[in-house]
């Protein structure tokens, strides 16, 4: 917990020095009458004019095919929870400043003052020429769901990151995590704890509840929440819960997260620290996985998971091995989306992120299922890898 | 002509190449997991807190304070009409260019596909979190009226630069037009041809209808539109022509433009090109200033006005003396605004800008009554001024 605290101060100092993260530049000059004749009037008009006449035309003529919003309401900022558009803003630029130096995308920061789910989800269609993506971020479950479903038909990608981004790094992980530890992915039992919307997102790409390329579903899977597992008309299910429990749990089991773990092969956490100790990975099947997710403070601690069985661990934080970031996938994501000039995301598209980041580290072992977040390449080769998906799906503009 | 023609093509193979104007880029360092968990998670939730309990640390910690939206639903590009927003975007992207050029200001541009004036207002509104400022652009009239009076209470200061920023450069072009041919201001008989955005705007400055520190009225204003001299009760007047015959010709003038001109001081046009000739510039004044606005073809050729007898002569060509660009306006306006954390534009503020444009030629003559568009001193007066006045009248955030 050292480096949270050091790391706040370090923060707010270098926000405060810098007065934020992003900052725009001219790619013109514009030191002459002559540049000026040429980015602005009169010649601007004829882009214009050209882009009237095809509208396809923007992508080449403007920063659109290279642009990336990330929108936010600021209801579910990082743990912190609802603070509003204004509080989040250095997360959103966080987010952008990534984009770029991640990807070499253009990206800005967008906040909005609005709560209800159809008032996002129209301010969102309202801005949406000006860019080429849209990646939503920080808003709070169940609204999520609602502004993503809404916004499919834009015409432009739409992803919201804590679902997708998450979920995807997190597939990948368990892909090799199962390499490492020589089961087949298909043959694992997985205990998914978390029914937010990373949870959601996760369980759809375990069951291939939404088809695609690629997709190979888990043998077994249990979800629970704060009550336990979940299942089919369990008193009180909102509508996502029924939608998780209908995806999971066949058996119709009942009881605790403990008695979920019981044989199963993998545990994956987007809920709360310090929620499981070793006797409880104890339960679990020889050579378990554990990807315990909270932040700052995990599921589980990494080494009391070890000591409980676990042969593969893997955190959010960067203090221990095989830390799983969603760094690894939204820059090639979404730079592979734009490069396609792709209409929407589809699920084959997300399962190309997911064998792309899988497949930049050749001989998965325990102690390394995923890249270093540092590594370049890795945007490089999610971006090819989801523009080549996209291009196969037939979601391109022209 | 040639020269748009020439300028036509070029500026569409510029665009092609560069892909649009504007980039983004992070100002902080995102090289190592140290420069992560600064920028990003864990310690960027420090920033956050601390603005979710002073929303004014937003100006400190964020891009907000430098950033202004170049916004505009592109239903009145340039003079191209209404070619809908994505059309629109290399024109706010230009503008965006020029604020980060001329005064050291980010931007973005935001083109909105929506058309009815409150909804362009409701996406503002939710969208101004993320700015320090908003400048409207190329939204027709009389939609533009209505948005930009709609958003005075948001927080942030909002302008539509196509009426404001072109009024007070032609005040100041005046103002420094009557120094040069020795008469003075506030005895100016002036025809005002162009009942639209920025003549509505230009005929408040002209008589002080708004008030505000350091304002002269001119003696005697006439304001003409396709159909002649504006009176009060004409049959067809629009609410705003209305308002215009309110502002001007008390004395109930019936007539063409060319009446209108007969023994005036000076002419302003902001309306189509080629409407007069040399014989109608001998009805006015002796010493007349002509500034001929229409782009690219002025009201009136700058040779054939002074051979009509005209003294003074601006257009807005850059290929003629006394160049009238609004470019000498908005980047330093809107930065002034910035840097006084204004929370709405005042009249004070634009009599400022005024005064501060007018100050960049100590010695006015006929040949040169305004500063060099490349003159990159103007910005940085003119904000000094804005932001002193905005500070003197109280509508800055603490």
């Amino acid at each position: 917990m050292s480096e949270l605290h050091d790391y706040n101060q370090l923060s707010l100092d270098r926000h405060r020095q810098t007065q934020g993260k992003i900052e725009t530049s001219s790619r013109m000059r514009l030191e002459s009458q002559e540049d000026l004749s040429i980015a602005y009037t009169p010649g601007v008009a004829r882009p214009c004019e050209v882009i009237a006449e095809d509208p396809g035309e923007a992508w080449n003529l403007t920063w659109k095919g290279r642009t990336v919003a990330v929108v936010s309401d600021g209801s579910a900022i990082l743990g912190l929870g609802d603070l509003g558009p204004l509080a989040s803003l250095p997360v959103m630029e966080g987010k952008s400043a990534l984009f770029r130096e991640f990807a070499g995308v253009d990206s800005v920061p967008i906040v909005l003052d609005v709560h209800e789910p159809e008032e996002i989800v129209r301010t969102i269609r309202a801005i949406a020429p000006t860019f080429g993506a849209i990646n939503l971020e920080d808003i709070s479950a169940p609204r999520c769901f609602e502004v993503e479903d809404a916004l499919q038909d834009i015409g432009i990608p739409v992803l919201h990151d804590d679902q997708h981004g998450t979920a995807i790094v997190l597939l990948a992980a368990l892909r090799n995590a199962a390499r490492a530890v020589d089961k087949p992915f298909s043959r694992l039992r997985v205990v998914l704890n978390g029914a937010g919307a990373a949870g959601r997102a996760i369980a759809r790409l375990l069951t291939c509840a939404d088809g695609g390329d690629h997709c190979s579903a888990v043998e077994g899977l249990r979800i629970c929440d704060s009550k336990g597992i979940i299942w089919e008309g369990r008193p009180g299910n909102t509508p996502v819960k029924e939608e998780l429990a209908r995806l999971s749990n066949p058996e119709g089991m009942t009881g605790s997260l403990q008695d979920a773990l019981d044989g199963a092969d993998a545990f994956i956490g987007v809920s709360r620290g310090n929620l499981l100790h070793a006797e409880d990975i104890q339960r679990m099947a020889p050579d378990a996985i554990v990807l315990a997710m909270a932040n700052p403070t995990p599921e589980i601690d990494p080494d009391e998971a070890r000591a409980g069985g676990a042969l593969v661990v893997g955190t959010g934080r960067s203090d221990y091995p095989n830390q799983v970031n969603n760094v690894l996938v939204f820059p090639g994501l979404f730079r592979g989306a734009l490069e396609a000039r792709a209409t929407r995301f589809t699920p084959s598209m997300q399962f190309a992120a997911i064998d792309a980041v899988a497949a930049c580290v050749e001989h998965p072992t325990p102690m390394r299922i995923l890249p270093s977040p540092f590594d370049r390449s890795v945007a490089v080769r999610v971006a090819r890898a989801v523009a080549r998906a996209a291009r196969d799906a037939g979601v391109c503009h022209g």
